[in-house]
């Protein structure tokens, strides 16, 4: 029996009034997130379903941007990506431009399992949720008072030309290694408020903002999404440890700290390895985060260590 | 001054009559394409540069699965995926479910160029390719009677279960270096025909299909592309270079034969390095594909050594 561990994020980026104001609810998110993931470890869960629940749970959660919650684009819709990562073979899924679904990250499980497609979007991937009774939620369900009006001013405050600027950023993620040594990492996210319609992060990305392999690691990374997919972070973390034999920590710093340093951006990755270690790495002012690793205490934090 | 290099690839995978048939055109159409782009570097023209040249070439030529003549979706509609990536600065551009839009990896070109986005997708992304005055065509042009007869048949005859199951084939590419040193990639693809709606493969992926890094190499994929997300493949070549400072052509080999073996599909790639090295790797009956290196000679081959 091997030692379990998870980590969990609800999105890296600079501090604000906002994440200030609610500080209490994302702790409260995050430890319950993580608390349901690490006992459904404990009692002998694979990797892979503790991954998909914990997001489900976010997804859940009006609080983050995923699921319930999601960030409207520029025309005011939801417009959610999702991925996940099975460590053991290597099969992945992944989900883009999906609106009405109410767990992408289920959707992106349905596409890893149920076709040997591994990334699916817009209506043909909606139409395939349906064939698989995914459980379909109205755009009401989605849209929160806080997004709607983060939505409404950027909307009138941005220029076409600012859109085609902006960096995207915000999305909840979770990687386990269970009692067999089985990794899987999953990522989900509803994208940036008032984003160009069509754009696509790397939350769904594999490789970028999700990777898992037993032989490695398994992460899900945040911040600015094209960051991610230019420096193919998750993947680059996993290369590091395998041809480098170092660490999960000095993998996951090596690529966040100098690997990306000329990107000059925000992110965020979190990472387990097959012994059950934990690393949790960023470059910005604040990432929800938690996790539970041998002693099975679940550490939640938002800012630096305060504990 | 460094040597040049470029290859070339129009897809790999079984051999068919309609290949045999048309292996004349094939063979002319990589010559027309790698003499135009090899002439280019000649002239002093950057990689980058030279990677979309010979892209909209290949995508022009309807014999060739991108662009005009690209395949049939389950729907009978075209539907590409295109990425391109610079080696100097690590910027990329993708995008995915476009039509209507006459050189995907030029619109690929414009994401990566006047928007800090790398990846759009579908509505969003064709209505950013009008803003950019993308040459537009209606569906009629990219129809041919190859690929209408070819959706014909595989709509009657494939059931929704066979459209889950169905692995995904057919996409050009370019890799060159120029006389500065500088590294690009590019990739385009038409998809298979019959695919399922909003299926997306590996042409538009940055890491899997599509990967350049001046101190690496550049990679453009084919094959399996749902392997080739899972594998990271064109990422995996370019760690396997910068970790274990492996050369060019043992990073590509072990990464197909290798890394990718229990995989058990098709797989090919192409690549250049700074050094003006090129590598060719592909696991199936045929790859179609021309090369020019430090000789000057453009070289072209369908099958194996056939010269």
């Amino acid at each position: 029996m091997g030692n379990i561990a998870l980590a969990i994020h609800g999105g890296a980026g600079p501090d604000s009034e906002f994440v200030r104001r609610n500080v209490d609810r994302y702790k409260q998110g995050l430890q319950e997130a993580a608390t349901a993931g690490y006992d459904f470890l404990k009692s002998g869960g694979s990797a892979l379903d503790a991954v998909e629940l914990v997001v489900n749970i976010l997804e859940n959660n009006p609080i983050f941007n995923a699921g319930r919650g999601a960030s409207l684009n520029n025309k005011g819709e939801v417009d959610m990506n999702a991925s996940i990562m099975n460590g053991r073979d290597l099969k992945a899924g992944a989900v883009a431009m999906i609106r009405n679904v109410k767990n992408p990250i289920s959707l992106a499980r349905n596409v890893m399992e149920d076709t040997r497609h591994v990334f699916m979007a817009g209506k043909g991937a909606i139409d395939f949720a349906k064939t698989r009774q995914a459980l379909m939620m109205p755009d009401s369900y989605f849209i929160t008072e806080h997004r709607f009006n983060d939505y409404l001013q950027l909307n009138q405050q941005e220029t076409e030309q600012d859109l085609l600027q902006k960096r995207i950023q915000g999305t909840v993620g979770c990687v386990a290694v269970d009692v067999n040594g089985n990794l899987a990492a999953a990522t989900s996210t509803g994208g940036l408020t008032n984003a160009l319609e069509g754009r696509i992060g790397d939350s769904c990305i594999i490789g970028a903002g999700t990777y898992a392999n037993n032989q490695t690691c398994a992460v899900s990374g945040t911040g600015d999404g094209e960051l991610l997919i230019r420096g193919v972070v998750a993947h680059s973390i996993s290369s590091l440890i395998e041809f480098t034999g170092c660490t999960l920590q000095e993998a996951c710093d090596n690529t966040v700290f100098e690997r990306c340093k000329e990107f000059k951006g925000d992110i965020g990755v979190i990472a387990v390895d097959p012994k059950g270690n934990i690393a949790i790495t960023y470059n910005t002012e604040r990432m929800h985060r938690a996790w539970a690793g041998v002693d099975g205490n679940v550490e939640v934090r938002v800012y630096g260590d305060e504990g």
